[in-house]
């Protein structure tokens, strides 16, 4: 059971190395954290991308490109292809992206000739560590799904659930995330959260205990838990952080990053590959960390 | 300019002290945050409520109840009309929430004959320090509007500068948060925000500067906002942080106390005098804080 973020790099070097195709390589800080990953042995990369740009961006980050294999293909949306067909025929384990928009690549690991599709929701899984706590969170989905509906919800947890299993966590508490702990009709929130507790307990959504609606301070703190006199033993313990729609999850994520300053990773999940989609706004560390995240779910 | 909590018990001193109607006064934690506000010269108080449970109550805090006025009201519902009649007839200036349900004391505020309804919005504002950040952040509507239409969007901002107005923040910046920085038609939050801004533009929505869509980061890191190549003078700067729902501020708010220790206040503004209603959550320290700005509003 991984966690903190310094064992989620010690394991993804025990596993790894995994290879990464990376899309669009010429990213200067994409092109460091490979080359990081590279060094402590997390992963190799097939850099795919235009290679004059490649070796520019390499120079100013100091990476030696030799390391590497090159595949030059110029065409962006080319390269997003190539990269995602080098892991549907097995010659790499993950994707990431590089300087492209992230419409681009996931059109490609999507398409039904070379993508990835597997018939689920792409979901994003944050990974963070919180000072003072002793676990990893696992927030869904902050990123990727607007509004989703019960059934894509279910989907969003099974993706996390993967994660989680991934980082040793065998058999997470899922908290489904509202406003409040009670469920209200005139709050979809907790009305989709009684609904997906009972696919849970029905055993429709396995690999996790699922347990909700709760706020967030009876997810993840057993005083809070106390207080509102709540006896479910997932109170106060959750791992993953399951959020109704982008706006909250995404306030819930940026305020972990700059309120909390807590540490963090993210992954794409659902497609038979996993997908590393780092921001330019994420810290080296935090690239770093959501590489060996895919190095982990790759390994498994 | 007040930029800290411990400026606020300051400046409630000196324009203090305020008397506050406290409605159903039986509560041990309420009782103790009244108690330390009369100590500090910032506030006044008739106790509302059941005579014999205050005696106890106030023997379990050590509370002097000769310090007080006290009106002996066993009924919940009536102690509430009574407090609040109290305000409404100018002899005390603000009404706090005792041992009773919010729903019970909102009602009482909101009567036609007795209340203190002014027929816009009730809405939440909870006021925060977060840890290295050189300013207090206004975070509304974490508590009351579940998902408010535009126009009740309008008036949780006005009601949200009245506070930031009460702290000596004359012109706010309003920052409207959503899950991006860019007008997407599928998602609400960020029609919104572009509606909110114009209608600042046009002077509809005054005393303030109104601007978004922002993701957190973008409202309250100029280095993320910079990252992004955003130019808006609001970028980074925002004070108030005006949330989409319920759940995004709740989720906020939670994590803001939860995971980055934050300080915080809360209050109800929106009705003729303001309503003080703390949650058994709630440390002492943010009672105290939540009555200090009760009374910087109520001394406006």
């Amino acid at each position: 059971l991984i966690k903190a973020f310094d064992e989620i790099l010690r394991v993804a070097k025990e596993k790894g190395p995994r290879v990464i195709a990376v899309a669009v390589a010429q990213d200067i800080e994409v092109l460091s954290a490979i080359n990081s990953a590279k060094d402590l042995g997390i992963a190799e990369a097939i850099l795919v991308g235009d290679k004059n740009e490649l070796i520019e961006a390499a120079g100013k980050c100091g990476v030696e490109l030799a390391k590497f294999e090159i595949l030059d293909i110029a065409d962006k949306t080319e390269a997003c292809r190539k990269a995602v067909e080098l892991v549907s025929t097995g010659k790499a384990h993950l994707v990431m992206k590089g300087l492209v928009d992230t419409s681009v690549i996931l059109k490609a690991v999507l398409d039904e000739k070379i993508g990835l599709r597997t018939g689920n929701v792409l979901s994003h899984v944050a990974v963070f560590h919180v000072e003072g706590y002793d676990r990893l969170f696992y927030v869904t989905d902050a990123a990727m799904n607007l509004a989703p509906t019960l059934d894509q919800k279910k989907q969003i947890i099974e993706n996390a659930v993967q994660v989680a299993h991934a980082l040793g966590n065998e058999n997470p508490y899922v908290g489904v995330l509202a406003a409040v702990e009670k469920v209200n009709p005139k709050m979809q929130a907790t009305l989709d959260a009684a609904e997906l507790v009972a696919m849970n307990q029905r055993n429709e959504l396995t690999g996790c205990r699922v347990a909700g609606p709760f706020a967030l301070d009876n997810a993840v703190s057993v005083e809070a838990a106390k207080h509102k006199g709540m006896t479910d033993p997932a109170a106060g313990h959750a791992d993953i952080l399951m959020v109704p729609t982008i706006e909250a999850g995404n306030l819930l994520y940026k305020s972990m990053v700059f309120f909390a300053k807590a540490k963090n990773a993210g992954i794409i999940v659902g497609a038979k590959a996993p997908v590393v989609l780092t921001s330019r706004a994420d810290s080296d560390e935090a690239k770093l960390n959501s590489i060996a995240i895919g190095v982990l779910m790759a390994s498994k």
